[in-house]
Parts: structure tokens; sequence; C-alpha cells
């Protein structure tokens, strides 16, 4: 799309406005778009999912040959967004600040109905792998299990019960640009359990404790002869940060799986319990892995 | 040790100033303490190291019963003191949030010179894993990857080169306590690669790059047949969280391993790669695991 070459250099502006209150999730849910904040976020939604980026916002700087981006990365960023129908504004720094603390030169204005998917659209094969996430409530911690889902290669994430806005422009750049890259959808308890069972897909509790009587299982344990022919989908679903999950949830999976600690550590928080299990899971099907214990 | 009764109450007594001030590192090395904030670090330092903690600084509020501990956990940790020599203190809130604002009602100060571990201490066995980190910069990241490696039961975390200074509050927060676990020790390059040698530890180096004529290694593959028999104990060493590590070091291990990424992610954070290395590499060891690649 053709660049605006209207520089847009007023902060109080209504549209400058706009953009900016998209950090609040009532602006978010009324207008139905969302912000992208910071080149490695943007490059990826960019590269990913063209289709959901509606404006792209530059922070330019004036030079011999007139106004440019202010660095190389947001002009590869700029560039990139050419073969795509988004829109680009060029901005001045103090527009930038005002759109986003967090923006380094560059932010996007996405369409956030063209990011949901919908729980139809999810097929699973077997051996594939999905993180699912019961009333994560941290943006970071979001952006962290989003990411570690991505690098195992999961076919999804899902948000269940009542969790952080995966749209929120935090949890956007602590995923690292993967929100971009797999599907994230958010769905009630029972709603998921009904889309892992739909699908054939084993239901894994990441729990510590168990209940009164069924203690978890080691993860080595759990991960013993999956490798070879891959099995049934998988489902990992892991608690809240604070609380883990309740007997209510644990009662209806699978399995309980547990991460052994070795060492006198109380605990992983739960960015590092998902990366370790995911991470683990995943090698162990793709390295074809035999676990004798 | 006997609590004593006279209630600090002024904020701005020299007392108070001194613990306060051990924020800055220039202060941990003139004194020779440092200052270890909130239930999880102090009870941990209070449980496993008691002689590295001088003084006790408990949050006390009136009561029926006089001056109390301002909550049961707050009272656990000053009562399970008490074993020890630990001198307690009680203070008023105003002069807790003047110590640290991370306090949550507990602070203790510890003596630095009994948290040293000297290299000729550290003795390794076969199967033994140690963590190491080159160049290691937030105190946040090294915080949590002494966490990961308590968590994998390393035998000892070595900080090589310029790192963050370990006793730095914010890092010994995010260890969640894991700092009074294990010896945490500090080194420069060859002093490190030395110390591996002459125990005969084989040099993992976590890298996604490799050098020009030695491209990394996979994880599964690098853990194929790690089970069984302990072999040679195992350091590993991470590199800065921004540049990796340079050539200078890879040329100096023995192998290059990197952390299979399955999805679209581009890379993986410090602390997230050194939970997943870490802990799978223990998991194969403890679960005898075969991995047939």
């Amino acid at each position: 799309m053709p660049i605006n070459t209207a520089l847009i250099d007023n902060p109080k502006s209504d549209r400058v406005r706009h953009v900016a209150d998209l950090a609040s999730r009532r602006t978010r849910e009324r207008t139905g778009r969302f912000l992208i904040e910071g080149p490695q976020s943007v490059r990826e939604a960019v590269r990913w999912r063209p289709d959901v980026v509606q404006d792209l916002y530059v922070e330019v700087t004036e030079s011999v040959r007139g106004a440019r981006p202010i660095s190389l990365t947001v002009q590869a960023i700029e560039d990139e967004s050419q073969d795509s129908t988004i829109y680009v504004h060029h901005v001045t720094g103090d527009v930038m600040r005002r759109i986003s603390k967090d923006a380094q030169g560059i932010a996007a204005v996405g369409n956030a109905a063209a990011m949901r998917t919908r729980p139809a659209d999810v097929r699973l094969k077997p051996g594939d792998l999905v993180a699912a996430f019961w009333q994560v409530r941290d943006p970071g911690n979001a952006g962290t299990v989003i990411r570690a889902a991505d690098a195992a290669g999961c076919a999804a994430v899902i948000f269940v019960d009542d969790c952080v806005d995966r749209l929120n422009p935090k949890v956007i750049r602590s995923t690292a640009g993967s929100l971009f890259h797999i599907p994230v959808l958010a769905m009630g308890t029972d709603e998921f359990f009904a889309f892992c069972h739909d699908r054939g897909a084993e239901v894994w509790a990441a729990d510590v404790y168990g209940t009164a009587d069924r203690k978890p299982e080691s993860l080595p344990d759990a991960l013993a002869g999956r490798g070879g022919e891959p099995g049934r989908p998988t489902a990992v679903l892991f608690g809240n940060e604070a609380r883990g999950l309740d007997a209510a949830e644990l009662v209806r999976t699978d399995r309980i799986v547990s991460i052994p600690i070795y060492g006198k550590a109380e605990s992983l928080n739960l960015g590092t319990s998902a990366a370790i299990m995911l991470m683990s899971m995943a090698m162990s099907s793709h390295a074809g892995t035999i676990w004798a214990v």
C-alpha cells in the first residue's frame, strides 16, 4: 500500500489518542482492534499475519533525503509491509511516545476478529501437542508460555476459563512474536475438555500435588515409550501461577504429570515449567526417544 | 539467640541506613555484608545457611499481647531462627520500608565471606552436573538460572568472567532461595576451563550457532545414551543473554549443543534455555533414559 506521506506530528490528535487507548481492554473490545508494539512483535505480525495488521506507525526523523524511519530495523519492517495491504503512517517521536512507551520506533494496529481462531478450525494429527493454561493471570507469564509452546512446535495454545486477554499489549510483547506463529484460543473449562475429547486427544495435567487418590507420575516416566510411532494428540493443562489446578480440573484429566525436582528448589515458576514439559515432550517425540525407566 | 526486645522505630538511625545501603555493590564490598529480602529468601537462608545469617529484621505490630511479627509466615521464620546464633531485631513498618521495598515484613543481613565457596572445595562425582554462565548481566536472569540449576540438582553454579554480583538483592530474590541451596562461584574464563579439566569434567557449550567448522549438535542427539552408568561430570556453559558465547570460548569446549526449535519461535531466553537443557540432562541421567536417535 502507498505510504501516507503526510507526517502525523500532533500527539493530541484523535487518531493518536485512539491508538494509545488500545492499551485498555475495554477499548480493544469496543473497537475490535489491538496494539502491537516494538520491532520484534511488529515484524513477526507483518511477516506471518499481514492479514491481521491494519495500520503501521513508523517513527521518522528528518534527514538530507527527507523524513526517514529512525532505524534500519524499522525501515526493513516498513519495506516488508509493502507487499501487503497494510497502511503505513509516518509519525514524530512525540507521537510515537504517546502511542506507546514500548514501541522502539514502530507500532501497529491489528484486527482482533482476524486473530480469532474458531475451535472448529483446529484439527489435530497423531503426535500433535496442545498447550493449555487454566486461569493464567499475569501478562508476562502468558506471553512466556505462548513463546515456549511455539518453540515446542505446539499445534495450538488454549487459555482456559478466566485468563488474561491474549491481546493485552504486555502479553504480545512477552510472546516475542509467537502470538503470530500459532493459534491462541480462549474457551471455558467444559469447552476445553469437550474440544480434547472430540479430537481424541489425551489430556495431561501438569501438577505437583495431584489428588488424594491420584499422585502425579514423574515426567520422565510419563514420557516412557513415547518414541517411535506418533500416538494420540496430547493436550497439557497447566494451572494458575499461584494456585495451580483445582481437584475439579484434575479429576477430568487422563494423567497427572509433575516435573521432578532433583535439588532443594521448592518449585519452578509457570513459564519455566511449561518450557521444560513441552520441550521434553516435543524432543522425545521428534527424536524418537525411548525412556527406559 | 535472644530477641532484642528494644523496638527499632527510627528509619533515620545509622543502623537502619547501613542495612538499606547494602543494596549498593560498593557498600557490600566495603562491609563484607549483604541483604536478603522477603520471607522466601530469608526462610531458605535461615534453614540452609544459618551460619551465613547475622541479623534478622522482623516487622512487628502492636497487639493485645504486645509487639508481634506482622504475619504467621514471618513469625515462623523468627521461630526457626532461634535454633541458631542469628540475632533478631523487631522493627516498625516505617523502618522495614526504609530497609527494603521488597521485604514483605522480613529481611536479613548475611556475611559475604561465609557465602564464598573456594573452587578447591568443589569436588565432582561421575554424573555430576555444573551450570556455568558467561557474562550474565541481568539480575533477574542470574537468579532464574541459579533456581533452574538447583531444580536440576546441579553440584554447583559458576558465574564466568564479568557477571552480575550474585549477592545483588534482586539476584537473591530471583533465586527464590536457591542461592542458599547450592554453591555459586565466580571465576575467570581460564580459571573455569582449568577447574573443569582438573576434575575430568566434559564442557558443553549451550549455543545456537556454533563455529564455522563446528555446527551445534541437537540436545536430544547429545543426550543419546546418557542413561545407565553415570559418565564424566559435565559442565554446561551458557552465554551472555544478548550476545551468546564468543568463538574464543566455543573452541575451548568439548561439545556445542543447541536446543531444537520445532516451531517458528526465533529463540528462547537464557533462563528458559538453561531450565530446558539442565532439566533434560538431569532427567535423562536420573531416569536412565536411552535416547534412540
